[in-house]
């Protein structure tokens, strides 16, 4: 058995992981920390993983975190380098943060501040090489949520030709892609019965993450136009996609078809079918769907995940199985819970 | 006294259409009519509207409809051609529907279906040139709810030749849109926790009235690509809308600025806020804001309103205000009602 | 015109009260104060309330208040007492917060702790004997939320011995009524798709308000057995009370409509049809229904209301007409907006 | 393993059904049969069931379901006795529906209408006695998902003569309780921002279900006045029960923890903590918590489930593995999803 730790275990991210973590055949769980709510139980924070409930949470530090094979980290960014530096190379770090996402030092530096962490095998295994690169890793960088929506969106239709490389993203988010941040504009309250956009013009953080996953991809920089709006549902992405259309309809959805066609998470849906988010709930799966707009001459494409599983908490445990040879899909449900 | 009958009254936009003339200073309510609903009490179907509630609807016929300064018809498509034509040019028509929206036949064939009805007036005030169009009208052609947000978030920048021609919007909206219609996918059970897209490439109905807006008021074919997403709220449109950048952060903002300068229900927020939907819940106002993307090379512009408010029944009594030479704000909310 | 002052102006009970004020054919609203956001645009907090977006916050103080002919308080509990008497008599003082609802300085003391700060004339007019004491009132005790809807819901059977007194309220609210303070268990990803129970057990401080009020209208001690719960909606109450039947349907039914005869704001619906706070959403109204379970031997009662309009801000404003000798429904809306 | 057939597979419990059985290790999923959807690929009712989304639902016949271990219906009442009848003791036959849960005819005729088709081993093991009765039972009737709830949150202290028999319940449910039927009171647009009482006064079917069970549980009749209230959300009941006190606080907690000491799926949370239905998402399990009101004289229990899964669903598989002699909590979730 693979015996884990999560870093961050009272938050979302750390209670999705630990709720897959669960289901796992082949993991021990292990030590659990937390920030502020270390010294409490886990069952206060959350009371869904009742098999867990009477665990104690412990301090975020090295000491805790060794003797793992495998660390999650679900900690604000600027924390992870140091931590996994102490861990050393026996351990298997997955950081779910930002910190080891961009390989570009700048773009780091313009959307983050700081100083630069190194980047580490970025985990979106359905990425043209990507699963290569994550196959015994001992270091992962998780991508964003929206990335994994908006990268596996586009990036076939790109890299095969079909759309050219300025991409307009609007992608609609559940207000647990926040975390569990205390901050007036994710009360109840003012959540449900609104939608907002936020971040608008390029400066969310995930820009130059969609940025680099497509311009990798395609071989040539594309320029990404990116607006997240939040939306009154706790779970789910729905990212609506476009770029100017160089191909035809019949050559796109080909392209799709092929791309994922031996992907176990990422499902092309029959067409005139369309995703919902609903459908994808709790479930590390993909669901999308693309179409061709000849009037606007512009070819569009919809992925519907949930931004805890697939989005993250998911898509770290598919890397984990990848960086521990164990079966891709293991511990990963493909089913949603609906409705 | 302004009389006035309500055709739908039974529906999502009836609804609010009574909400509001309920609260309007010149109006006395006349005729209430309704198709599978007509014989039944008002009370049944909009029990929120307490002073109505022991109204009895009565069947949608001109018989019952005339003698009214004003019929709002909120109809299916297809039926206030001949409507109108009975009640003569001594009643002010208002269609709620779609049916005079469009001035291009080939468009109304093609999206619709059957034959063109013709065009009237269109009840966008605030677009350039509408409002005098609407000044002693006598049939009023009210805009689709997305058209209103998109129409409106998109003419200053392209009308000034800030932006170019090819437009993309994702707008959000809820599901009151689809009025009262008993379909499996707005179930709440469905619509809740779920987002989906719906009638993408093209293929939605408001497309082409987006179109028409935006080409008269920039005086040259515009294209647009439109994709609307259903979220789990009754009422809202956030519409998230972009066009190639030609101008400068400062340029863009001035042209919207100047746009609404006098314009009572259209506000461009303060610089650095974003709109939200439940800031406009059962007002007529719009809530706007626009940035530009330097490194995407586009600017983007987002818009909320309330869809059944500024969207349908509210635009619908501004333009009835504006054709009698009412105070174009009568009865109209500035308000929204949140949290 | 009279000059109001809002202190609490940035919370959800403050915008409320603004949102009508400012649809208040009498009144002018002045300084508008608050704790923390002192020094900030109130557009920041309530950005619904377009016409005074630009307002400054002030601080909280007398003189800051002083000078108005009424001063509404939306505090936390503790600070009204001493504000008060700073004002003096020359002021009509609304206190939306608790601290002088309760007369049993016990009950005060077992249930929020401190010295108890007297008791005011109580703000449900349609109590009885309430009406009377509220004309010419220089203070006033707005009630809870739950209370309103549960005196209402009850009185009247009890006080005309058709219900015995010992009464169970199970009441689910929306999330808006615990204010917008920053706890996890409000943020939307916690609400939205939960229904949870708190204060159980008489617990609540609503409890005694409940019993003091079906107390006194009944003239007979009572016990409340009350349970909140909160539900993913941001505004509403729908009390379920229920008591010992001591009298037949009949009887009960004619009870409540004899009670509720005159009044404007309390509708009996007409039988069969039950309440939903959708139809009181942003109104002063209360939507009553009452009905009898001959096999256990209860009566039945569930009302509707909006949990920050008449159940707080709507409640205040009917109680300032009342006191200003103003028509008693001036300012106040009667429809709801649904859906 | 076991050859297992759902007949209703287009609905909500059916979907249920399918997402447990999918994650069941010893089952096989054979016939998926509809009524008006027969024909049409599950895929187009159950996007979540990406592993089954490609079977064509045939229609609901003994031909169709015969040759299966085990037939779950999921089917309108009235249906369930004939099909149970061609289909023989051969197979296991467990009714979701409603048809077989009430011992007494009198009962079913009040409530239901009809000739009384007979009861069925009653499937809530967690009952006293009931265990017993439904290993190696040949039929099975699946509870009500209130009488789930409620009878779970009251039989312990009823039983144990701690509370008397006078019970009240206010019962909260998610929208699917409703199934999927197409009701304008069901569409998102009414449900979302809505809290609604239905069958008040003794009215609801799953009234003489409830009472039959504490009857039985305590020796004695039990009244039962019991409210649902629909709540804007798509799963989840939370039950708030109460009845007279007639022991202390100490006994009834101690009546609670012996009840449910080897219970797998219902957990009595540690003292002031109270149930939240989110906790049990997609989940088997009860969250139950109890007190007293020493000043009421009443004893006060909540209880949290997920209709579909504990509530119906997973009620019915955790039948099924007591049936076949399976482990009693194979292929069922014990943690939630969330948030």
């Amino acid at each position: 058995m693979v015996q884990v730790a999560v870093a961050g275990a009272s938050g979302y991210v750390g209670g999705e992981l630990l709720r897959l973590l669960l289901a796992h055949p082949d993991v021990e769980i292990g030590a659990l920390t937390a920030g502020g709510n270390a010294g409490t139980r886990l069952g206060e924070h959350q009371p869904h993983l009742l098999p867990l409930a009477d665990r104690v949470l412990q301090e975020t530090t090295s000491e805790v975190l060794a003797g793992h094979d495998v660390v999650f980290l679900a900690l604000p960014h600027g924390t992870s380098a140091e931590l996994a530096a102490e861990l050393g190379d026996g351990t298997l770090v997955i950081d779910c943060g930002a910190d080891h996402r961009l390989v570009d030092a700048a773009a780091w530096e313009r959307w983050y501040g700081g100083a630069h962490a190194g980047h580490w095998p970025y985990g979106l295994p359905e990425l043209p090489g990507a699963r290569d690169a994550l196959r015994g890793a001992r270091r992962v960088a998780v991508p964003g949520c929206y990335p994994t929506a908006a990268s596996l969106a586009l990036f076939p239709a790109l890299a095969a030709g079909l759309a050219g490389p300025e991409v307009v993203i609007t992608a609609v988010t559940g207000t647990s892609g926040a975390g569990r941040a205390l901050k007036p504009h994710l009360l109840g309250a003012e959540v449900m019965g609104s939608l907002s956009a936020y971040g608008v013009g390029g400066v969310h953080r995930h820009t130059p993450e969609i940025a680099q996953n497509l311009s990798k991809a395609c071989g040539t920089p594309v320029t990404v136009s990116f607006t997240p709006v939040l939306a009154p549902l706790p779970r789910g992405i729905l990212a609506s996609c476009s770029a100017p259309l160089s191909g035809d309809a019949a050559a796109v959805r080909e392209a799709y078809a092929k791309a994922y066609a031996d992907e176990p998470f990422v499902h092309l849906l029959p067409e005139g079918t369309w995703p919902t988010t609903a459908a994808t709930l709790g479930s590390n799966t993909v669901h999308l769907q693309v179409t061709v707009d000849a009037d606007a001459g512009r070819m569009i494409a919809i992925a519907a995940i949930d931004n805890l599983t697939k989005g993250t908490s998911g898509g770290a445990v598919q890397c984990m199985n990848l960086a521990l040879g164990l079966p891709e899909t293991a511990g990963l449900p493909f089913t949603g819970v609906a409705p």
